[in-house]
Parts: structure tokens; C-alpha cells; sequence
């Protein structure tokens, strides 16, 4: 950990794939529990930025130049790049050490696909673990990309501070079909390759639906970009400060970010007890109570009050 | 259990509907809980047939003459009517009081509703509970008729020794539709309303499906019925009868209850676990705990630690 604070992006790269295989992250004599709870502990927090969209929509090179936009404002930035559909990481599948080349020499820019590994608890832990990482190794903006528009992706993207949902012109019907859960995860709408003919038409509709259903407060702004020619970048990166000041002036980063560690402390509770329930049912003990089971010596009430009383006691009241 | 053992209808009724509601099925010191381990000491096996189909099929009126058949043969017969869907039980919407009216004044016949009650474990164990009190009551056959065709319908079926699927003329793509899943439970199909056109072709069918599927051994017999005229309905129940001889001789009875009683003890201890873990994460410690993560003072994996540790020891090697 202190070598990745020191700006070693190798050792930053290792501590990355702990956290991403997850080895017995419920352990606590683990390397991977270990650098969870180290980078937890530094308390660091890194502003978050959760790019979402379907394939296809330009999120890539939105976060490419995204990237430089951050950049020339002086300070670190770090790229999560997630593919919930891919057992594969490390860049090969998404292609961004090809895509992000001309970052690939500035070492103020670190980049890191991340796939479904085998962590205890999924991209639902393994995602925040990582991002608590990189902002311990000194990342004070990270950019969180998914790739796709189902559930796990936007679950994925608005674990982070600000989430902008990518659509593309004549997106109309693809909008109507997962309007609900993009005007729930929605902080910022972009509209890339506005270049091309139905852009203005997508903006209307998607203002016309924060119309309907914004209920005061923060209201999404939909910003046209062309990614491919820097167009909008600017003004996108601009909405997503803005974004973000509001949330820090108005309590609600504090309350978000409340809220994601409530939900990641019940998702490793889960999947703590769901290990040790699996650990329970094949083990040795399960064999001979169900033997006393099937031969109606025991009911399955008392069978299952054995195998618990061999579990742990049973808490208070139950 | 022993008033309902001498035949006192009131008092099964009564242990039925303990057995429905669940109430504290996990507590040793509560009926629900007396109740189904005195049936499942007591041993009695009852042959059980499950009958499922879509809503319409004509399963009821099935059912009514099968009771009949059975009757002619000198013994008692139970029946359970299960609706996953409906929240109401005893007969009220089944309208199985009105139904099985002819059978209403026979003490050789009892019938019972059964509706998704607040069972800890669902249907999943309050069916095959039910089916103990009968059986411990003295009934050696027992009907359990499923309203519809979905997982739950099919899983609650499939909790007896021989499931059958009712089918009507001229339901090809119903069947189509969920091929695997009646080809994996059905022990015997029935074309119902067999005076309708299509039967014949139903039945072709039917019989095709068997012929690319059956890996040997049993295979299920496809039987045509009219039961509103009760024709078919003595072949079918002949069938049943033969299939229960088959089970019993090539020793798959013995191997199908035992998975039976499997599954039934590992979806107690689930819901056993699931209870308990609502009771954690719901209780005072969960709070202090929470307000320990959100402060950094603990990372979740410690504080998943700390809940677990006032719940019990872990596992050995966990």
C-alpha cells in the first residue's frame, strides 16, 4: 500500500487485483481483506464519476477525453473501466490500454479494466474496494465506466458521487424502455455524436420526462457532445463540478455516500453468512443429520436446530 | 393429532391450518412446530399424486373423479387444493366445497384448501408438513391438485411420488413453451377434454416429446380424458397405480422421498438462517455498527466481524 501511495503503479496494479479476485476477502489474515481495510481506513476520498450507457454509445472515448479535460486542470486521475459480462480484465477485452494510448505516458492518468473475478461479493464490493484504493494512492477524481444499461451495470455506475447515463441520437425507444431506472440513477444525461440527425429531438424527450418527473431539487442537465471531436467535453466535465458542488453544499454527498457504505456493509454481511451457510450444508455434520432426517429420527426442525446450535447460538429473541 | 388421528375432522382441520399459518414453525415451544414433528415421527407414508395444468384444464373436475375411483376401491383419500397465488385458503375461492359437493357427506373423504399463508418456508414446507398430518391422520392416498403451471405450481406438484400434467386438446405451443420443465416433472400426462378436436394431434405430440427425451427407464404415459363424463379416469388412476408399483420396485420411491426430505430440511435451515439474519440486520447492534463504518472507525468487513461474532462462532474453517 505505502509503495502505491509513493506512486508505484505496479504495486497499485497488484493491490487492484487483490481486490478484484477477492481471496478470502472475509478473512482477515488475507492479503485482499488487508488492503481493503487499509485503503478504508485512510479515509481518502476521491470525487466519483459513474459513466454509463449501452454499448456502442461512445462512453469510451467520452471518458478519453474526459481524462484530458481533468488533466489539464493539473491533478491525478484514475480510470475504472467495468465489464460485468466479461470474466476477463486487465484491459484485454475493452481494449483500453489500445484506446487510452495517448494517456498511456502520463503518470498522472492510471487505467484499469475490472471484470467479475470471483470477489466474495461481485462488482458490489469490489468496485467501491477498488475505488477506496485508487483514492488512497493519491487519485483525487476517478471515472468509474460500465458498459451496458441493465441493472448490475447502473448499480455498478451510481455506486460513485455523480452518474452520467450516455444516450445517442434516435435513442427515443431505448430511453422509453428503461426510463424509470435511468431517471433514478441520472445525475447528468449526455447525448454523444450529436453530430448526427435527431439530436435536438432526444434532448427534447429527455427534458420533457424531467419535466414530468423531477421532483425538485437537482435536476438533471442534458449536455450534447462528439466525443470523436472533443465537442461538449468541456461543458460536460463543467455540469458534472457543478453536480458535485451542489451534493457537497446541500449534505447529500454525505448522505450518498452513507447510504453506499450502508448498502456495502449488508452486502458483505450477506455474503459472509451465504458463504458460511454453503460451508454448513457440505460439510460432514449436514451428511449424518440428514441420514437421522431421512430415517425419521429427527424432524427437520430439530435437524436444522442441531446443525445451527453447531453454527453459533442463535441470536437474542429468535 | 390423536383426535384427528381418530378421525375427528374438526380437530385436522384445526392442525392444518397451524401447519398453513406456520406460526413459529422454528420454535420448538409452539404448535406449528409440535404439530409437524409428531407427524413426521409418526412415520406414516401416504401415496401422494400431485396434479397440475393450467387454469382451465379441467384439473378440478379431475381430481373429483379420481376421488370417486379411489373411493370404489374401500379406502380414505385426502385432498390438498393449492393456490400459490392467492392469499385465501379453505375452499373459499377454489369453491372446492361447492365443487366436491358429492363428496361432502363421504367421512372417507377429506378436503382441504391451501393458500400461501405466512409459512416460514412457503408452500415449499407447509405442503409436504400438510401432507404428514394426513397421512398421520390415516388417510393412504392423497391428491395435491396445483393451480397452474409455473414454477411454484410445478415445484409444490413435484413434492409427491407421481406427478401428473393435465394438458387439453390443441395446446402445442403451451407445451412447447415449457417443454424441459414438464418433460423433468411429469409421471403421467393427461389430454383432458378429450372430445375437443386436436386430441388426437395433442397427444402425438405429447408422445414425440417423449420419444426424443426419455432416457429409458419410466415413461410417462400419455392418457386421454373426458372428465366432465368420467371417461379415461379409471385407465388414468390404473396408471398412477402402476407408476407407484414401478417406484416402488426398481427402489426410486425410496431415492425420490429422500431427495424429497433434502430439499425440505435445506430450505428449513435457509429459512431458519434468513430469519435469524433479518433479526441482525434489523437489531440495535446493527446501528452502532453502521454509524462505526461510515465513520471509518471499522471497515465492513470488521464490523460484518463483530455481527457475526454476537451471532455465533463461525464454522469450523471458515
Amino acid at each position: 500500500m505505502s509503495a502505491a501511495e509513493a506512486g508505484d503503479r505496479r504495486a497499485l496494479a497488484r493491490l487492484l487485483s487483490m481486490v478484484e479476485r477477492g481471496d478470502g476477502a472475509g478473512d482477515p489474515d488475507r492479503p485482499a481483506r488487508q488492503v481493503a481495510a487499509l485503503a478504508y481506513r485512510s479515509g481518502e476520498e476521491a470525487a466519483t464519476v459513474g459513466i454509463t450507457g449501452a454499448p456502442g454509445a461512445g462512453k469510451s472515448t467520452l471518458v478519453d477525453r474526459l481524462v484530458s479535460v481533468v488533466r489539464a486542470e493539473g491533478g491525478p486521475v484514475g480510470v475504472l473501466a467495468v465489464d460485468p459480462t466479461s470474466p476477463f480484465s486487465g484491459g484485454a477485452i475493452l481494449g483500453d490500454r489500445v484506446r487510452m494510448q495517448e494517456h498511456a505516458l502520463d503518470p498522472g492518468v492510471f487505467i484499469r479494466s475490472m471484470a467479475t473475478r470471483g470477489h466474495l461479493g461481485g462488482l458490489a464490493l469490489a468496485v467501491p474496494e477498488a475505488l477506496r484504493v485508487l483514492a488512497a494512492a493519491g487519485f483525487p477524481v476517478l471515472l468509474v465506466e460500465t458498459v451496458g444499461v441493465g441493472q448490475v451495470e447502473v448499480e455498478v455506475a451510481s455506486a460513485t458521487d455523480t452518474t452520467v447515463v450516455v444516450v445517442n441520437p434516435r435513442w427515443g425507444d431505448a430511453i422509453q424502455a428503461n426510463k424509470a431506472g435511468l431517471l433514478e440513477t441520472a445525475d447528468v444525461f449526455v447525448v454523444n455524436k450529436a453530430d448526427n440527425p435527431g439530436a435536438a429531438e432526444t434532448r427534447r424527450d429527455l427534458e420533457q420526462m424531467l419535466d414530468l418527473s423531477n421532483p425538485g431539487g437537482w435536476r438533471p442537465p442534458v449536455v450534447e457532445t462528439v466525443a470523436t471531436s472533443d465537442q461538449g467535453v468541456g461543458r460536460l466535465w463543467e455540469e458534472i463540478r457543478r453536480h458535485q458542488l451542489q451534493l457537497a453544499a446541500d449534505g447529500s454527498l454525505e448522505r450518498r455516500r452513507r447510504a453506499r457504505l450502508e448498502r456495502e456493509f449488508r452486502t458483505v454481511l450477506t455474503a459472509r453468512i451465504e458463504r458460511d451457510i454453503g460451508a454448513l450444508l457440505s460439510g460432514g455434520e449436514m451428511g449424518s443429520l440428514l441420514e437421522d432426517v431421512v430415517e425419521h429420527r429427527l424432524d427437520p426442525y430439530e435437524a436444522a436446530d442441531r446443525l445451527l446450535g453447531a453454527f453459533g447460538r442463535r441470536p437474542p429473541g429468535a
